[in-house]
């Protein structure tokens, strides 16, 4: 596969190009053979490393003429989420490596400042783009040394709260700065929101068949003075106030577009117009199609989103054998389930109805699912008048984006206590899509509030158990973490049953060390387990389900029956092990010499690898929980390697 | 005082309200008498509590016109932020409690569910109310037995992301919502922002004299049968989409407005109209003044924002005296300091230049103060970028609203390392304003992110240092916690002195017992010092200043010559003390019988109180620390009362 995806890919242009200054020399017409080089070498790359290709495809031609006329590493492009970036990064010296993207080691699948001075600012999350852009604006107005900020921003992104924020701002503080509105009316799901329908009809009202003609009111602020030859070329590109851009022209900015984003003969015009003569803050609306040149993700129904490995010539995705369902899929199953026992139940995504498996659930109830764009905020407090008003909102997050949503959940949920169930996907450590979308705090942010219950699956049968414990749960908020990923393949329960609120469960009885596992780290216990059993030791394995209420009943029958806990989380040190460590200090349990361990993800952000490696390095595998348990009970063993 | 203010107060057809059922009788011109009597009661009630007082005399006619034409409880009022209703808190059943706004036990300062059913929506944050009025307008698309949502939110509100998030949300469901746009120009400080100057622009374009003019799309859109004595009315009185609100329109909403909010003949038919035809998502746009029919509030900048008890007749504000310099001050002095020396210092605030001390920087460094709006998503990731430039930014959040900031902090500071200079204010229980502004969280979640530098300042002169600390440190992301209120009245330093990353301070020696103090908790562990010494006992203290990086050699050290340690912080489970408590049984202090106890917050949200009530209900007093040490140390005493 590796060989035949290389000899596709013959790109004499591209071969030329090591950084972006060597695409000053080249004409229109080259940046276009370019174009069509670069995207042959992105989707060859992607076939062999997985990741995200319909946007960068979407980007190609932008990428290329953003690097062509704008001078980075000292003008700042911005790529907002920053999955559309390999182009970007084939083009910044970093074609060599394109081929390890999201692998241990190698290149990030998103922006990373540490990996590139070219990556101005790094991202993974949202509508973080303009912020970034307007903070560089003012740092050089202030004299820091820098050029111009281009924030790089999908339609999709436009519609989360801070992007507005940073668009008011910028709109009131009028200095200088480009916001490319990178419009493909397709996020990673369908948009929602008025925004977007606000954008079809901008474009609806100027097709691109007109793009050629001129716009006064563009060409009057843009071009003062007597007209040059470039300039005559864009006059002739440009789409001006006159046709729309209202909403933007009223936050402040100029408005320029919407111009073809695959067309290099409107692009270049445009942006060495723009880099010429802007004086404040400009909307430069883009239109492209994600997945572009690229049939089969064309013609998926989220332009080849992200990918694993596949063929070049079919596009067929090379999938790997899955023993087990995802956590994701028997969390929209059993939610589903429930929904058909009770018709309060409601779900609310934010963007994310494939992520979080609630496509399934909006099949079924088309009415009561609800995805309101990139949103969290919004998503989590329309979730408590959701539940204010009597429903029962399923507000199903990534633990990374719910940080998005913490004031709310903190402000509108857990001090009203309203029923709000928070499903918790991606928690803990998430491989390939590294430290932006890891999962590490949700336990420690959600847990330190009052009323709130927070839960953690230890597999996927624990999982129905507990959606149907939210289901059923009604006096305040509760939440339910589990990670990214398939199952452990245990016996699937016929129907959910909820759980006594607080209470865990032993999984075996053993002695003198107790192990006391919050979450999927069960599986690692259990290797642990037949480890030591095969030296004779035999700790107590119990599976706390709560990290809040805490079962204090098994803690107390814990420590009455052995010498130490060993306490095992995929969070950061203020989660689970915390509250535990609170209970058994404050019941004066340490003051005879009662062992206490806590197993928490190291104090660092882990760069993108495979799981297991990840685990390894974070030393949460079976082979730590075994080495801990040994040093708990005193028995020497030699360093691991 | 109490007596004058009550005479004052001659209020015959408020008397007769006790609920909003008892205005429907009412005729305009009797609503008009009400409103002018429940202004002047909210005068004197605010004049012997202190408040929030300009907000709520902004409203005063439209409180009562809602509640007119409105059905509550059915139907939901939602106060944005909530700082306006005490109007809404006299008609609604608790004029008899008034006067106890703000007091242990009395009603609260801000909307409340467990208060009253009339407070629909509980609030103190701002820019929810859009968000929840969706939420129960779904729900009651769904069955849910609820009536009309109606929110109402200010102009700077408005600004804030998550209000925008909403409204996108609202406008694609098309279902039917009201939204009350409160414009008075002013928020706490003068409003930033493009949309602040679009929404000066659009009653700009229709002054208030013209507001009798017929607009013609808005009676097309809400009279399409034949006109009523009432809907005649209300034709003369709207202005309508034709003129202005192309913004709203574009997300969705039929706008109308501009109209007169103190002006009961306006709002009343619009509202009334509205009510019985409305089929969408509306936003009506309301123009206020804050303090209005209160000259001395008026004429403040800040319309009377919020004040301390206050002679009726002449305005003047009872201060309290002061001992020493708020630590508010003493941050804002400080960062002025700084800034004197070193240029690249910038300060960036979330529409709280008052609150944070910024104003007074600003007043120096006018180019160098940023005022993002409402707007701390923005707030946090511009700080970023200003730093990514090269800058040096300081940004001042109250703890309780960086909340709003956190995946920011998270993705786009800590992450990239990025040396932003958290000053966070208000941390720890705040007094009157209660639990939504508590700052009890962010040790928790600042410090679980792996490179922040955690400091909490013991006392004001501790806060001197630490502001140089910041300035110094450009390795990566830095916070300091501070609280409300003043200082200690301790020795000032004539400059701060930066101090090393990572090191607290030794107090002072003293036996068996070490506590080990973060932040201004430690006066209360001098006043237990005190107690403890007239028993002869002498406990070590030390002031830790980090929660991260952790002092081990002092924490080691105070190990190794005591047989106990105590924390003690402002601040939840989860924070400083777990990070202690994670560090001692990493080591296997605990394994030999050390003794360990962590005071935190309960774990509870802790209602307004004075700030002596909050700390002894929250058990973080002299006395319970006296009795913490005491029960360490095996002495026997008597329960406390």
């Amino acid at each position: 596969m590796s060989d035949s995806a290389n000899s596709l890919t013959v790109t004499p242009l591209l071969d030329r190009v090591r950084l972006p200054a060597d695409l000053k020399g080249l004409g229109d017409a080259e940046l276009k053979q370019l174009s069509d080089e670069l995207r042959t070498e992105v989707i060859s790359a992607v076939s062999q490393t997985g990741g995200h290709l319909g946007a960068g495809l979407g980007v190609v031609e932008l990428t290329v003429a953003l690097h062509a006329v704008f001078d980075a590493p000292r003008d700042k492009i911005i790529w907002d989420v920053g999955h559309q970036c390999y182009p970007h990064k084939i083009l910044t010296g970093r074609r060599d490596r394109i081929r390890t993207l999201r692998m241990k080691d190698g290149l990030s699948g998103f922006t990373k400042r540490s990996e590139s001075p070219y990556d101005a600012f790094g991202a993974g999350h949202s509508s973080t783009s303009i912020s970034a852009a307007v903070g560089f604006a003012m740092g050089r107005e202030l004299g820091a040394e820098t050029g111009d900020a281009i924030a790089v921003i999908g339609d999709g992104a436009m519609s989360g709260g801070m992007a507005f924020e940073a668009m008011n701002h910028a709109g009131h503080l009028g200095k200088r700065v480009f916001v490319v509105l990178n419009d493909n009316e397709m996020s990673i799901a369908p948009p929602v929101g008025a925004l977007s329908s606000y954008l079809t009809r901008l474009y609806a009202e100027s097709p691109v068949q007109d793009l050629k003609d001129v716009a006064k009111n563009a060409v009057r602020t843009f071009l003062p003075e007597p007209l040059q030859e470039g300039a005559r070329r864009a006059k002739e590109m440009l789409k001006g106030m006159a046709m729309g851009g209202t909403l933007f022209e009223e936050l402040g900015f100029t408005y320029v577009g919407p111009i073809d984003g695959h067309d290099i003969d409107q692009l270049m015009p445009v942006l060495r117009m723009l880099k010429a003569r802007a004086k404040g803050p400009v909307l430069i609306h883009v239109l492209t199609k994600k997945g572009k040149g690229y049939a089969p993700a064309e013609s998926r129904a989220d332009g080849g989103h992200a990918t694993s490995k596949f063929d070049v010539v079919t596009g067929e995705q090379k999938k790997s054998t899955s023993n087990a369902p995802s956590y994701t899929k028997v969390f929209a199953q059993s939610l589903t389930r429930e929904a058909h026992k009770d018709e309060k139940i409601v779900a609310v995504t934010a963007a994310m109805p494939d992520g979080t498996g609630l496509k399934m659930f909006a099949e079924q109830f088309p009415r009561r699912c609800f995805d309101v764009g990139i949103a969290e905020q919004h998503a989590v407090t329309f979730s408590a008048g959701l539940a204010a008003s009597g429903m029962k909102p399923f507000c199903a997050i990534y633990s990374t984006f719910l940080q998005r949503g913490y004031d709310q959940i903190v402000h509108d949920v857990a001090i009203q206590r309203l029923p709000v169930r928070f499903a918790i996907d991606r928690a803990g450590l998430v491989g390939a899509d590294g430290a932006t979308h890891a999962g590490a705090f949700d336990v420690g942010f959600m847990a330190s509030l009052p009323g709130m219950v927070v839960m953690a699956a230890a597999d996927e049968a624990e999982l129905v158990h507990m959606v149907a414990t939210a289901a059923a749960y009604d006096d305040g908020p509760i939440a339910f973490r589990y990670p990214r990923g398939e199952g452990m393949g245990v016996e699937m329960p016929e129907a959910g049953v909820p759980l006594e609120i607080g209470k865990g469960r032993i999984i075996s009885e053993g002695k003198r060390v107790a192990i006391l596992s919050y979450g999927t780290r069960l599986a690692e216990v259990l290797k642990a387990r037949e480890a030591l059993a095969a030296r004779g030791i035999a700790p107590t394995i119990a599976d706390a389900r709560f990290a809040k209420p805490l079962d204090t009943a098994l803690i107390d029958q814990l420590v009455a029956e052995h010498e130490a806990i060993l306490c095992i989380e995929e969070g950061a040190v203020g989660g689970f092990g915390s509250h535990v460590a609170q209970y058994l200090s404050d019941a004066g349990v340490f003051d005879h010499g009662f062992k206490f361990r806590s197993m928490v993800l190291p104090d660092s952000f882990i760069d993108h690898a495979s799981p297991e490696d990840m685990y390894r390095d974070a030393g949460m595998d079976a082979a730590h929980i075994e080495a801990k348990v040994l040093d708990l009970m005193g028995v020497a063993v030699a360093k691991r390697a």
